[in-house]
């Protein structure tokens, strides 16, 4: 054996994972060579250490009861778009200004598993009128943005964006957005960067083979971001582009307001280095992670953590007591980044998710288990409020800025393709009317602003015959981001006239398409 | 001709429906005499009539602006189970002690067309693990009432039910319930009575004929109520019971609440004469009618009248404006209805449906219109609520006490069966946990209070794996109305047990069956 392998091998006995050469002798020599150069990359012990913090995160986080630790969100950090709407004017400015300093950063490295297909889920096309795909809807958001700050001060404006991929992403993201040269953008203000990867292991703390020459490897979760950010010199390299705030989010929200000027300027007048953008949680048992204080400090506390006691807990006003919904839409000031890069990073404790993993056993034969196996490791974007030194919240309203693509089409499915469709559709029927414009039937009657049908309830004429649609609600009508961010700039193009679904607005104006079934 | 069918001719002539006879030489004899007698049984001035002023009030009621004229229901009529936990325990207290006087009203005339199926809505079973259908359901819930009353002030307690039918649903109604043996309840406590049908009119106020010797007829609207419980002396029935306040409430909502005595209590303790229950609208553009004011009198205005800048406004609390959304469960005091049943009906004036009705040409072929080609005229039963002396409003909780089956299942579908049946199981399933239960999985171990997954968010472990359930949520779980009205006494069945789904609550105790696809 050359001393390199002899060293390999001893680095495995020494950390316990000398299973992961079993089949050594059986392999390839391509493979062997391959397998070499994969183990060699790795830190097995530190691998082991992860292992066994997770592990007892996991196990004491079982134990003990979250509820009598946690504290709601107090008003003073908190800005609502329903509640201080006198100030929304304000904070939009105040983020406009704060324009060049901001970047955009994209969480993209999961796949489209749950989705059911095996590219990143940003190449979606969720089938609007224009079959743009999530990515493109994001770029076309920042150029709307840059173009709009431009128009406000003269000066050139651009906004950077950073897009996390992982091993299984990285390839297949680059090649779609040279592909579609960058949706405009310029190529050098896209900046991809990768996350880690760590192997799944079984409950003993053995990494699992999926195949004789291959191990079981996951992203590292979305809050592998930070660590990222550090080995990639991400932090630097935005330090040299002069940006200041950052807008952090995720792939899979059609209505994400990419660096939402209103959110980074509630932060920043408020004086926050983190902040967390959420909606209302309405019903306590709705699966949503809450934005609350733990013993004193920020975190998110998944559903899954809390009690239905503490879910149905109100306060005075009637709202839920614990309502504000992580919706994975984050403020960070560069120095709060740059902090958590260099201090507060290797603190962090993988959560441990429990995953049914395909594995080789020892006769090499493969084995899909039918009941969680191992566990794979994850940090979570949100892992570092608890750093903050000023952190805010900012509420939005849930049908104007989320809605998550995860699952694909079924019935009564939530998250899905029509779902998605259906958020973004209804959000640009509302900005046509409140635009002054109106939609008619194919009978040339005005459609009412809630069109009709949905839970009606009882006593109300079943009026909505005349809707050749039927529940194919709502009104189809898509606007291009390169037209309008926000709705804005649209009385021009719709005040006073009447269109016929499919309505598209884009650079080339407003006009009808002929049906076609959504 | 027989002088009676000259008269008739003549009546009809002078109504211009003549028309309707129009192939009476191709009837039989026997075709002929029940056309006849259908024909002699109806007013057609009085049809007429109803026909021009719905015409008139349809026509104005699109030109002018609802918005204007609408005020929200102010706080001091509004009673809230989440503002006003402190006064909840009084309100059940108070209608609890009015018990004996308390009747409930269901309206059961339409068809469960939309549904898909030809017979009545009560009768549909949605799939519960029971299979129990609506009106089990409810009538089990009367029962269960009535045990409790029964316990608490040890004298015998009523709830009479009286049952509103249509002339299409009278029949298989009463069957139904006989054949079941009324589901427990005394025979001689459920009144059935019938509301009026009114014959469909083209838009010149011809009655349409639906076959060479049949009109087309509908159901008068939920509002026929009214007129029926005067012509087939309901009121005087209520009387002699003893009956002082009503619930009248729409059969399709499976979470109904029958007779419930917090609401019973706080319309009482308020001294209204007419209540509405209703659930907070939260997204603007959802298709709920509203309760408001409008030029000071109360109403349903139906959410396709709302522009939606007006269904946008919110108050100073981010709440909006008009979110008082009607779930057709109304409190009346037997005084209240007296009076709208001797002075107020005749008033009301008849709503336009517009509708698609089949119908034979002047050559005797049916056709079916693809555009809407005449109208269905209806009253609803909220349109007398403009007459109270003491209108008052009691907000509830939407998950807990609303979910109307609607439409036949369908992909993405709302009000569907599969969704009120998930709407049971989840109510009954925190009703298992605040009683101190717990249910695990296939594995054994727990499943938190909010299962695992839905919209978790961008940043949360995907650990729904190990629920073989996947989406197949809620946790399957049905307790029997017989057990429990209302969460109560459950403690003794669950405490400190754990229970694998699906779990069934009934009269025998607790158990759990064998897994049946949701």
């Amino acid at each position: 054996l050359p001393t390199s392998i002899s060293r390999l091998a001893q680095r495995l006995a020494e950390a316990g994972q000398s299973h992961l050469v079993q089949f050594w002798d059986e392999l390839t020599p391509e493979q062997q060579a391959e397998m070499t150069s994969d183990l060699e990359a790795m830190d097995f012990q530190e691998i082991n250490k992860f292992f066994r913090s997770a592990m007892e995160v996991s196990r004491s986080s079982k134990q003990e009861k979250m509820d009598a630790r946690m504290e709601p969100v107090p008003r003073e950090v908190l800005g609502s778009v329903t509640r201080d709407r006198d100030c929304l004017k304000d904070w939009e400015e105040k983020g406009e200004s704060a324009g060049t300093g901001v970047a955009v950063l994209l969480l993209a490295g999961g796949q489209g598993t749950r989705l059911g297909v095996s590219y990143p889920k940003g190449m979606y096309d969720v089938g609007l009128p224009s079959h743009k795909t999530l990515f493109q809807i994001q770029a076309e958001r920042i150029l709307r943005l840059q173009q709009l700050a431009e128009q406000r001060h003269g000066a050139k404006c651009c906004i950077p964006w950073y897009i996390m991929t992982s091993g299984r992403t990285m390839e297949s993201t680059k090649k779609f957005f040279s592909r579609h040269s960058y949706f405009g953008l310029c190529k050098d203000n896209v900046i991809f960067f990768q996350q880690g990867m760590l192997p799944a292991m079984d409950y003993n703390g053995k990494i699992i083979l999926e195949s004789k020459n291959k191990l079981a490897m996951a992203p590292d979760g979305n809050g592998g971001l930070y660590r990222a950010l550090g080995t990639q010199g991400i932090v630097e390299d935005m330090d040299r582009r002069g940006v200041k705030f950052i807008h952090v989010y995720c792939v899979d929200n059609i209505l994400v307001k990419v660096a939402d000027p209103a959110f980074v300027g509630f932060c920043v007048q408020k004086g926050g280095d983190c902040g967390a953008k959420v909606v209302e949680k309405t019903n306590p048992t709705e699966a949503v992670g809450v934005v609350c204080k733990v013993d004193g400090r920020y975190q998110v506390v998944e559903y899954s953590e809390i009690t239905l006691a503490t879910a149905e807990k109100r306060s005075a006003d009637g709202r839920l007591m614990f309502n504000a919904g992580n919706v994975a839409n984050h403020f960070f000031t560069l120095a709060f980044l740059r902090d958590i890069v260099q201090m507060f990073e290797p603190q962090l404790q993988h959560h441990v998710a429990q995953k049914k993993i395909p594995y080789v056993d020892t006769q090499g034969r493969l084995i899909k288990p039918d009941k969680p196996n191992g566990i794979k490791m994850e940090k979570f974007v949100f892992d570092i409020f608890q750093f903050a030194k000023a952190f805010v919240v900012y509420e939005v309203l849930r049908e104007d800025e989320f809605s998550a693509l995860k699952n694909a089409d079924s019935q009564d499915g939530k998250d899905t393709p029509t779902t998605v469709k259906h958020a973004l559709m209804s959000l640009h029927h509302r900005w046509v009317l409140n635009a002054a414009g109106h939609f008619i039937d194919e009978n040339g009657t005005r459609v009412p602003a809630i069109p009709r049908n949905g839970p009606a309830g009882c006593g109300t004429a079943d009026v909505n015959q005349n809707l050749k649609d039927g529940t194919d609600l709502p009104i189809k009508c898509e606007i291009s981001p390169l037209v309008s961010y926000g709705g804005e700039g649209l009385e021009e193009l719709v005040s006073g006239r009447e269109f016929r679904p499919t309505l598209v607005i884009d650079e080339s104006g407003a006009h009808e398409l002929v049906k076609n079934g959504l």
